[in-house]
């Protein structure tokens, strides 16, 4: 492994809502539009109803933070995934793992109810619940998903190391282990 | 550099109140109290009545999470520093670097008023304001001190690479370039 000095940057602050899931003043905005998502849900024809019923919505968005994608430096930036469903599967996010494997990421939920779905590449599967003011802690070697199970945008402060990256993998092939469904108001994870 | 593959733990979630900024069943509580303080304020001898009459009250509190202190993990913690003055100066925090110096810090204020102080080894000196909500972000290289300066706990929860560790180098003789005080209400950085 070679070693590079970090990008000397200045010091700074940003402002949050911590009770909306806000950031003020994001440094990029990033939509992912339900048409990206094709191949992702189980019901695939119900997905491409949606996109036709709705003019192909906003599924999820992400707020940037201004820090470079360096070692060293800890990245930031706030996650919000709309609510609804796919015939009956919860909206989600893709899901990634991290470029350097061995890198960990911490979700804090500031805003809805939701699920954090968790794999390894072996197939272990693991979730942990969202609710607003819990921290989840997807450790290295995790893909990880973010669900929304409830009625409202599920939003989430996201920070991890500068140089982790992102790597789809084999998820958009083989998806995760489990699948979260709401059914008669209750969430089902099968 | 020798590359250590991070330590294999769970996912695990935890909740914090954080409106109160607090952190629910922390792994470990590391109390600071006026009497570590000596050496760090301008006015030694308010600082020792101060200890006298109060019989040595907790200056600072930090409630810390059940990550290890590795590469590729990203640990998190409580950090609440109690209100009030030395003399004319507010209450701070020791201050420190990163044992590992070209690691970066994140504090996400969550509650009180205070300064986030921050220094270069080559004397340049900054801050940041902290209030509910802001995110301070400290780069790499950067010693950085929380200053209180209103009257209830400023409470900010820290998160930063595994392996960043604490050097306080030479903060206890050198001190920051600049000391925050608080007269008829004021809140002076000289």
């Amino acid at each position: 492994m070679t070693h590079v000095d970090p990008q000397t940057i200045e010091p700074f602050g940003i402002q949050f809502d911590l009770i909306d899931g806000v950031m003020c003043k994001p440094e990029k905005h990033i939509i992912r539009n339900a048409a990206e998502m094709v191949g992702y849900y189980a019901d695939d024809a119900a997905l491409r109803r949606l996109i036709a019923s709705h003019g192909n919505p906003i599924h999820y968005e992400t707020f940037e933070s201004p820090v470079p994608e360096q070692r060293g430096h800890v990245r930031f930036c706030i996650s919000k995934l709309h609510p609804g469903l796919v015939g009956e599967e919860c909206f989600m996010t893709k899901g990634h793992y991290h470029k350097l494997p061995d890198t960990a990421e911490i979700y804090l939920c500031l805003r809805g109810r939701g699920l954090m779905m968790m794999k390894l590449a072996d197939g272990n599967c693991q979730w942990q619940e969202f609710l607003p003011g819990r921290l989840v802690y997807v450790p290295p070697y995790w893909a990880h998903r973010s669900v929304n199970t409830g009625d409202e945008p599920l939003i989430s402060l996201c920070i991890y190391p500068g140089d982790a990256g992102h790597d789809y993998g084999n998820i958009q092939s083989d998806g995760f282990p489990k699948r979260v469904f709401r059914r008669n108001g209750h969430v089902l994870v099968e």
